[in-house]
């Protein structure tokens, strides 16, 4: 059975897509805003992992929506939530099994056990979270065990992040997203299997 | 790494202890409350899992406080949910990973987050789920890939349950059990590896 992984090229998406390989046929998937935004690093991360990879572009609308989000609530969080039910949207049209990295300590993006229940009641999809069950040691322990991975924080790492594209479009507006972004964000970057 | 499991001999907890060993050095652990109780079928499916097994019984208020709490409540989730906390407090004095077979549709026993961070904060260990960020059916789907299972109602199967013993110690206090639990609980014991 084919699965879609939604992909940053991070630890957690890509321990996920690991962990899911020895049971499903993983293709991994990255959303961007900008379809000319280059992830040289998202692709070699992906590469390294051995999985098929896909781009997709999100439709103009929702960078729009994201940015009016960040500015009305003064955070990220409900507009990082809305792109990534939107990016799982997607994918449901495109796989029966759709999956990503969420860990058991995420607050955001999280979906809620109704809302998966409900992904799977409109259209059939099982949404799969492989690191759901794990907490943060274990995820340190795993990744260790089976990654390469580089650390750094947002703007120095280059992933397939969704706060990357939503903070300059923020700042596009005239504003500056460090006043919505927390400041301190660690971001991680797959280099090879351990 | 060595990971304890609490291990029933149904498909959810082989399930689990299955896609641990991947990663983890898997002991699987049933608990009964009569040290008397012979547990065949359970130790055959460990045996076809091909892990270490190992019996622990609780100590005998828990099962005073089990039957307590069904009739107090009118159904057995408090108590159900005591017992498996009482479980994995003696796995993580044993263990520094502890596991067992919740899944994303169980409602009991079901550990808060909240619950599982406190339970790391206090022993330093951590309790793992391999099976909470999957739905009904790609459980359905990953048994059927990995185990041979047998399906029954409670009662007819013979696995490790903590059901069975307290139903009957209800009984013993001259009540009938079938007031209490639902009158269809589906069982499964794991006959072998697929």
């Amino acid at each position: 059975m084919k699965a879609g992984v939604l992909y940053s090229g991070g630890k957690d998406s890509s321990l996920a897509a690991l962990m899911l390989s020895r049971d499903y046929e993983v293709e991994l998937n990255t959303f961007v805003f900008n379809p000319a935004r280059a992830l040289p690093g998202v692709e070699k991360a992906a590469e390294a992992l051995g999985f098929p990879h896909r781009l997709h572009t999100f439709a103009p609308e929702i960078l729009d929506s994201a940015v009016e989000s960040v500015i009305a609530c003064g955070y990220p969080n409900e507009a990082i939530n809305m792109v990534h039910r939107a990016a799982i949207d997607v994918l449901c049209r495109e796989y029966r099994v759709v999956a990503d990295g969420t860990r058991l300590d995420d607050r955001v993006p999280m979906l809620t056990r109704d809302e998966v229940q409900r992904l799977r009641d409109r259209c059939g999809c099982s949404y799969v979270r492989p690191l759901l069950g794990y907490g943060k040691p274990e995820i340190a322990r795993l990744s260790e065990r089976l990654l390469k991975v580089q650390y750094g924080e947002t703007g120095t790492l280059e992933n397939g992040d969704y706060e990357a594209e939503i903070r300059e479009a923020v700042k596009a507006r005239g504003m500056n997203p460090s006043v919505f972004f927390p400041s301190h964000h660690a971001q991680s970057l797959v280099i090879g299997r351990a």
